[in-house]
């Protein structure tokens, strides 16, 4: 019987990383791509592209986030383009319960699909501080999730699955091209524009990791 | 300081009940309405009514949720009419994941707009078996947002309140009328009509509550 996974896809490194990683051991694979309103939206057709090249079938879930909140949400925030990338304060760039919409988006796509995991490419080394990235929120979360779903009622465990959690992005971006991800079509940056701006803490972190891998980014 | 909170709003007794007792209590409140496919899309425009009614502010939020999986979101699965109401299972009514999803947009809601509670009317006494609707799933997602926010982080607690959790619903009948619900504006039944059918679980554990509590359903 195939092992069936659901995929969190933003289309950025990470995620991208993360799906060729399901995929190598095996997993026959959805993958989750939000249209949640950001204003960096080529990240979704980049997620739906890397998806077809790795041949895995995506569900693109729409959903609103009125309250906004976030420099991701309202153009009227500005995205930080010189914060330090070891800082330890949350930034503008923070979605208010972000993974936690999004893991639970994916536990109700797994339990209709018969999947046995989720894969989420959270990182709590090389990342920008949120706090739904750590170890122990994804604990947490486990743990809700084997009380609230029919299928943990019926004795089965959705497992959520973080491969990347204690990587540094060098690390991420040697796995990527161990795994043949198709680095040149993976999004990263932010801002809305046509090419990655290069400022925004993702783009810088995304810099260092490559540089540190001694990988070339071709998406620059 | 007024106390601010998200109340999860789907226009029926149990979710307006709710309502009322958030504001009985002084908050300043913030409705939740979902728009999430469901085949009974009645229930969208009650939960305006009651809020409207109880002149509190609403967010609708619309959602997808293409694997479908429920008696609720897909036409071609028949609403249960002769389930016996204190069956043990999961009926097909069952939407994976719904509460889960649901409080994550309440917890974002409420970090955005500085609500330190989250009401859900939540029921674990005479309801379909859901899990998502039991005590201790409740402290199980309490526990998960208190490490996934940004408020988590900062020292403040989101807190997740359940009024009704222990309450039977001829009880809850009894606390909409102490608290003036316009329960003739709540919606329960699960069938797409203009009237309620009187037969799917949702409107026959109503009728055995309002029956119970001696009190007459002008909705029928």
């Amino acid at each position: 019987m195939s092992k069936k996974a659901i995929v969190l896809l933003s289309g950025g490194l990470d995620s991208s990383t993360t799906l060729y990683f399901a995929k190598s051991k095996g997993y026959e694979v959805n993958c989750l791509v939000f249209d949640y309103g950001q204003t960096h939206k080529k990240e979704i057709s980049q997620a739906k592209a890397v998806a077809a090249k790795a041949q895995c079938p995506i569900f693109v879930v729409k959903i609103s986030l009125p309250w906004k909140g976030s420099a991701l949400l309202d153009k009227k925030i500005s995205i930080p383009k010189d914060r330090a990338l070891n800082a330890k304060d949350i930034p503008v760039t923070y979605v208010p319960a972000r993974n936690i919409i999004f893991l639970s988006f994916a536990a109700s796509a797994a339990e209709a699909t018969g999947a046995s995991h989720i894969f989420i490419g959270a990182n709590a080394v090389d990342y920008s501080g949120y706090p739904d990235c750590r170890p122990e929120f994804i604990k947490a979360y486990q743990n809700m999730l084997g009380l609230g779903l029919k299928t943990s009622v019926e004795g089965k465990v959705i497992k959520v699955t973080t491969p990347l959690i204690h990587l540094t992005k060098a690390a991420i971006v040697k796995l990527a091209v161990k795994l043949k991800v198709p680095l040149e079509l993976t999004w990263s940056c932010y801002s809305g524009g046509k090419r990655p701006c290069g400022v925004c803490d993702s783009c810088r972190l995304r810099a260092q990791g490559f540089a540190q891998a001694h990988v070339i980014d071709h998406t620059v």
